[in-house]
C-alpha cells in the first residue's frame, strides 16, 4: 500500500515520534474522536511492553525509586516509558527542587518518555486515561513501562491493576502507613519495598511486613526488599527481581490478571460512553443536571432519579 | 394508617434504632433491593444534617481531630454521626492502640454513631455508599455528620463533595504533602487545618498555605487554623468556625454545591445500574468477562468492545 506523503498519527507514533505521541495522549484525554480511532489502529501493535506498577503514598520516595529504575533499565539498553499518576510526584509536575534536578538527566534521553496524569478533572475514569497512555507507549516500542500511583483510593488501585507486576513501597516508622497497607494495598503487591532503609526502624518494618504477609491464605508471600533509592542502594536487586518475573507475567500464568485489567479498562470506557449517551437522551429535559436539581431539592431520591435516567436511555434507539 | 405490630425498617431507623440502621447500611452496601426501597422511604426525612468533610492523608491526625470534634459537639448536646472512609483510620478499623482507647469514650454514647466504609471492593462507587450512609444518619436525626476521607484520589474527592463544608487537614514539615495539596485537594477546602501545630515548622506551613491560597483567582481564600488535636488545642475554634458556616451552607448560598453533590450521587448509582444491565444483556454471550478475554488476547480493542457492549444494551427493551 502506498504511503501518503504526510504520515498518519498512528504511523508517526509507531515510528516513535514523541511529539506526535504526546499530542495523541492529550487528545485521548480530551476524548477527541480521531484520537480514539488512532488508538484503535495502534492496538494490534500493543502487548509487548512489561508494565510495572510502583505504588506508595506521598513521601515514600517512589519517584526517586522510579528514577533509579529508569537509570538501571537505560544502562541495559531498554527503553522506558513512565506514567505518573500522583499529585505529589515530581514526574507529574508537583516537583520539589532536588527531584527536578535529578530528573534532568532523563529529559534529553530519547529512550525515556514521561507522561503525567492529573488525578482529578478527567473526562471518564483515571484507569481509562492511564490505560490509553500505556497502550500508546507500548505501541511506540517502550519495552518497560513504569506506572507510578498513590494507591490509596479505589481509583488508584484500579490504575495499579493495569500493571503486570505491582511493587508496593513503604518507609520505616510510619505506623499508620503499615495499617493503611494492611487495609488494602497489600492485596495488590507482588513485591514490597521498604524504601529509605537507611532510616531507623527499617528492619523492624521489614519484619512487620513479613509477619503480616505470612498470614495471607493460600498465596506465596511476596518478597520484601530494602532500598535507599536516593543513594541508589537496592535498586539493582529490585530490577533483577522485576525482570525475573517478566516472563511469567507476560506468559500464560499472567492471563487471569490481564483479563482483570481488560475488564477494568472496558468498564471505564463503557461507563463514560453510557454517561454521554444518557446526557444526550435527557438533553431535552435539561440533562442529568435537571435531575440533580430535583434530588437536591428532595423532590426525588437519587435511586428514583437513576431509574428515570435509565428509562430515558433504554427507551429509544441510540443517538450518539 | 394503622401501624403493623412489627415496625418497618424505615420506622425503626426514624425511631433512631442503631441496630436497624447498621443493618440497613450493610444491606445498602450489598445492594439488597429491599434496602434501597427503605432508603427511598427515608429520603423525605433527610436534608437536616450538617455534613462536614474532614480530608487529610494518613498521619495527618484527622481521626484525632474528628474525635475532638465529636466531644465538642456532644458537649453542646448535638448528636453526631461519623462516616470514616480511610483505610488507616481507627474509625474504619485500622486502629493503633492509642486511638482505640481514645475512641472508647464514644462507644457507649447513643448520641454518636460511627460507620466505616472500606475503600475497596465496593459494589458500585464509594460515593454511592457514602451518600447512602449519610442519608440514613441524616434521617435518624444526627444533627452533625463528620465524613472522614483520605482525599488523595478522584474517588475520595467525590466523597468529600458530599460535605456541606470541607476541612482539609495537613501537618507541619511535609513538603510533599503541601505539593499534593496544591495539586488538587485545596480546591475543595472551605477551611484548612495545620494539625500537630506543636511541631516545628507549623507557622511556616501556615504561611506557605496562606501564600498559596492568596493566589486563587476570584475566590475568598479559606481561613487556616492551627490545632493540636491530641491536646485538644484549637478544636473549639475550629468547631465555632464550622458552626458559623452552617446556615450559609444549608441555605440558598449552598444550593450550587448541593446540586453538584446530587449529580455525583446520581451518576454513581446510574453507572452501577447500567453496568448491571449491560451484564444482563451480555449474559448469553458470556457477559462483560467474555469481552475482557477478547481484549486481553488483543483480538479487539477496549473501545470497540465498549461499543459492542453499548449495542447490546441499547438494542432491546430493558431486562432488569
Amino acid at each position: 500500500m502506498a504511503r501518503t506523503p504526510a504520515a498518519s498519527v498512528p504511523e508517526r507514533v509507531l515510528d516513535g515520534q514523541q511529539a506526535a505521541a504526546a499530542r495523541l495522549m492529550r487528545d485521548l484525554d480530551d476524548r477527541v474522536p480521531e484520537a480514539i480511532v488512532a488508538l484503535r489502529e495502534l492496538w494490534p501493535h500493543t502487548g509487548r511492553a512489561y508494565v510495572i506498577g510502583l505504588t506508595g503514598s506521598p513521601g515514600s520516595g517512589k519517584s526517586t525509586l522510579c528514577d533509579g529504575l529508569i537509570a538501571w533499565y537505560r544502562a541495559r539498553g531498554l527503553r522506558v516509558g513512565v506514567v505518573a499518576v500522583d499529585p505529589s510526584s515530581p514526574f507529574s509536575g508537583g516537583a520539589i527542587l532536588g527531584d527536578r534536578i535529578r530528573m534532568q538527566r532523563h529529559a534529553t534521553d530519547p529512550g525515556v518518555f514521561i507522561r503525567s496524569l492529573a488525578t482529578r478533572g478527567h473526562l471518564g475514569g483515571l484507569s481509562r486515561s492511564s490505560g490509553d497512555v500505556v497502550a500508546v507507549l507500548d505501541a511506540m516500542g517502550y519495552e518497560r513501562i513504569l506506572l507510578e500511583t498513590v494507591g490509596v483510593g479505589q481509583d488508584e488501585v484500579e490504575v495499579a491493576s493495569l500493571a503486570h507486576t505491582s511493587v508496593v513501597i513503604t518507609v520505616p516508622g510510619l505506623g499508620d502507613d503499615v495499617q493503611a497497607l494492611k487495609a488494602g494495598t497489600l492485596e495488590i503487591a507482588d513485591l514490597l519495598v521498604v524504601n529509605k532503609a537507611d532510616r531507623e526502624g527499617a528492619d523492624r518494618t521489614v519484619h512487620d511486613l513479613e509477619s503480616m504477609l505470612g498470614l495471607r491464605q493460600g498465596q506465596e508471600p511476596p518478597p520484601v526488599f530494602k532500598t535507599s533509592a536516593s543513594q541508589g542502594a537496592g535498586v539493582a536487586e529490585l530490577g533483577l527481581a522485576l525482570e525475573s518475573r517478566r516472563e511469567r507475567a507476560l506468559g500464560p500464568d499472567g492471563e487471569e490478571r490481564r483479563r482483570r485489567r481488560s475488564r477494568v479498562q472496558l468498564l471505564d470506557i463503557l461507563r463514560d460512553r453510557l454517561t454521554q449517551e444518557t446526557e444526550a437522551r435527557l438533553a431535552s429535559a435539561g440533562g442529568i443536571d435537571a435531575l440533580a436539581v430535583e434530588i437536591a431539592a428532595r423532590r426525588i431520591d437519587p435511586y428514583a432519579a437513576a431509574e428515570k435516567a435509565m428509562d430515558a436511555l433504554l427507551a429509544a434507539p441510540r443517538s450518539v
